[in-house]
């Protein structure tokens, strides 16, 4: 097997559990530099630290998945792993068949992402090592759960950092059109194929219960609404009115259809524009609410965008905070990873400044804990969901 | 009025909503220097920022009640204030008749707390602008809520910086040795005359209830138990048993009687010891937990101790993940403000290192809404309270 060994010092984050090695910390590499490789890592004085996989063309060189020295390359290490995933979400969730099975390093599968929607499989192969483990992943797949069908939602330009090419795949079995999922009492329609991610969002699911306080006979906006998720749990959560905003004519419609399956449609409607336009227009329309979500899509792709895109944050931020009534609630979110949370609720504090309302933090969270947050993997926590009442 | 005007570029965080304005920010004052005196603050041109109190002798120069030009002095504004704060809760508890009513900056009445345990009132006048003023503040809780009694708790240290002494008084009406309080189904005994901070532990309600789903049929530990909330709730819960930790022999007694007044002392026990040696022997023992809860008072005084108070709070938490089953459970809180939410949990990512246990991060929270946080005033967030799980 092809052994790497670390510089000096270079061994103490990833001795304290985090999973990966950068390049620039690599000392020497004996073995065949292939993409995905099984490799064992060393540190500077030969004491084993882990097994993982190496790829000589992305800046994480090597990820761990064991650290004891188990066989990467066989279908029974891959049936363990997915097997205590898998035990941990049906703790989470005993009444649930929709959930995110495998989050990557978290569930000490580097560069795996499986959802989970009923009998359908969507998964992402994000590495050239898992890339090159494809059939051993479907194998024990198959063995613990025999899905009716698997797709690989591999269109994700991460892909193209470790040297891969960005597709859909389907790999086993069949995949409908549409596959439909409950979540806290409601019916969603998920599209595996075209949808955004893996086809929804489950990252959600705890936070979209927030509204079930604030939503009652209140007008609600939903500004990004995708496929209508925040919206339809407002409406079933008794808001007098909902209204979706999303630039998407196919999810428009599909959050149409979402409100429709719920029995929402007299009350939650959607509409196709730019919300920071929409927004804006609002406000000159003279309308209020007593609820705004802002859920966008991942305004900062790297650190670089990281000052524009936060600009682009207060400013939908602001605009949502001027349309409250006093008293009324924004639900801010960020699902970007390079938006940190301090920063992310400073956003809010200034964007609370420049539309002048004075804003309690009522809670802070995060992610669903079927996306697990490692304490030494910062890295594997990327959503904030902050509620903010306008006092 | 005596009129305080800042230096120039002093303005932007007050403006912004900071309620406090340090000594050396202010550029000059007009009036007389008297601690508490009501005052009227300008930016550097002369616009009006917010009337509020000065105190001379104190670091904070400066706290601000209104952005309007209230009559501080008056026993209407101390009853508008309070009303509002009192509406605030009863929306967020309306079955509730035990809560922290005046949360100081939060409510905008710096410097000053009231804690509603039932027909009690348990107070705090932290600042000499709330000490000057408490004729006015009785009137306006007497015309609000009529106690039977209200007690100040002014044995904080916080006080000796405004220049006012520490002790305890009664104010109005009588206060009983034992008060009963209802917390989340429970009753507890507080005693609001000689118990911590203003008679009980009001933060942490909500919190209290992240021991359902894990305590059933295990064992748990609470350290620093104190009056033994968490450990009644444990056991409330369904746990197999609980053992609670606490140095102070009052603190215990309260505990047992706590346990007993829920019917709970068959399977929830204290024992009065140093906690830090404790852990160590019970590990020495062989013990082990399903989840051990970590409460710890304020390590953190200061600023200056913090790197002190650091250490000691990874020793607590190494020594509690070192007790942990596999698969079991940490809660560890923090109710230091200087112990900010990035470093808390870099803290417990060191002990998890130290312990050789794998975490998960469950969930994050803070303190009971009835504790409000204000986003433009950071200082109001003091409470941390993770959950971990060991992999």
């Amino acid at each position: 097997m092809t052994r790497i060994s670390l510089k000096k010092n270079e061994d103490r984050r990833i001795k304290a559990g985090h999973p990966w090695v950068f390049s620039n910390e690599i000392g020497r590499i004996e073995g065949a530099p292939e993409p995905g490789v099984a490799c064992e890592l060393f540190d500077v004085s030969g004491t084993y630290i882990g097994t993982g996989y190496h790829n000589p063309h992305s800046l994480i060189s090597v990820r761990l998945l064991s650290r004891k020295q188990d066989d990467i390359d066989s279908v029974g290490f891959f049936e363990q792993r997915i097997a205590a995933a898998l035990a941990h979400r049906r703790s989470l969730y005993p009444r649930m068949e929709t959930f995110r099975l495998i989050y990557g390093e978290s569930d000490f599968l580097p560069g795996l992402v499986v959802d989970k929607y009923g009998d359908y499989l969507s998964l992402q192969l994000l590495s050239a090592g898992m890339d090159r483990r494809r059939g051993l992943i479907l194998e024990a797949l198959q063995r613990l759960l025999s899905p009716k069908g698997i797709i690989a939602r591999n269109d994700v330009a991460v892909r193209t950092m470790e040297g891969m090419t960005e597709e859909v795949e389907l790999l086993q079995g069949t995949i409908p059109d549409a596959v439909l999922m409950q979540e806290n009492g409601l019916t969603f329609e998920v599209d595996l194929r075209n949808g955004q991610k893996t086809g929804g969002f489950l990252d959600q699911k705890e936070n979209h219960l927030l509204l079930q306080a604030i939503s009652k006979d209140t007008d609600v906006l939903d500004c990004f609404c995708y496929s209508g998720s925040w919206a339809a749990h407002a409406g079933f959560f008794g808001a007098r009115s909902v209204l979706g905003l999303d630039i998407s004519e196919r999810a428009v419609a599909l959050a149409g259809r979402n409100a429709a399956l719920n029995g929402l449609s007299d009350r939650v409607s959607f509409e196709e524009c730019d919300a920071f336009d929409r927004l804006r227009s609002l406000k000159l329309e003279g309308r209020s609410f007593g609820v705004v979500v802002m859920d966008p899509p991942a305004f900062v792709k790297n650190r670089k965008n990281l000052a524009e895109a936060t600009k682009g944050y207060i400013t939908i931020n602001r605009r949502a905070l001027e349309l409250l009534e006093p008293g009324g609630y924004l639900i801010s979110c960020s699902c970007s990873y390079h938006m940190g949370r301090e920063p992310f609720r400073e956003m809010l504090a200034t964007a609370a400044r420049q539309a002048k309302r004075e804003v309690r933090l009522v809670t802070a969270r995060s992610q669903a804990p079927d996306h697990p947050v490692l304490l030494n993997f910062p890295e594997s926590e990327y959503l904030k969901c902050l509620v903010l009442q306008v006092v």
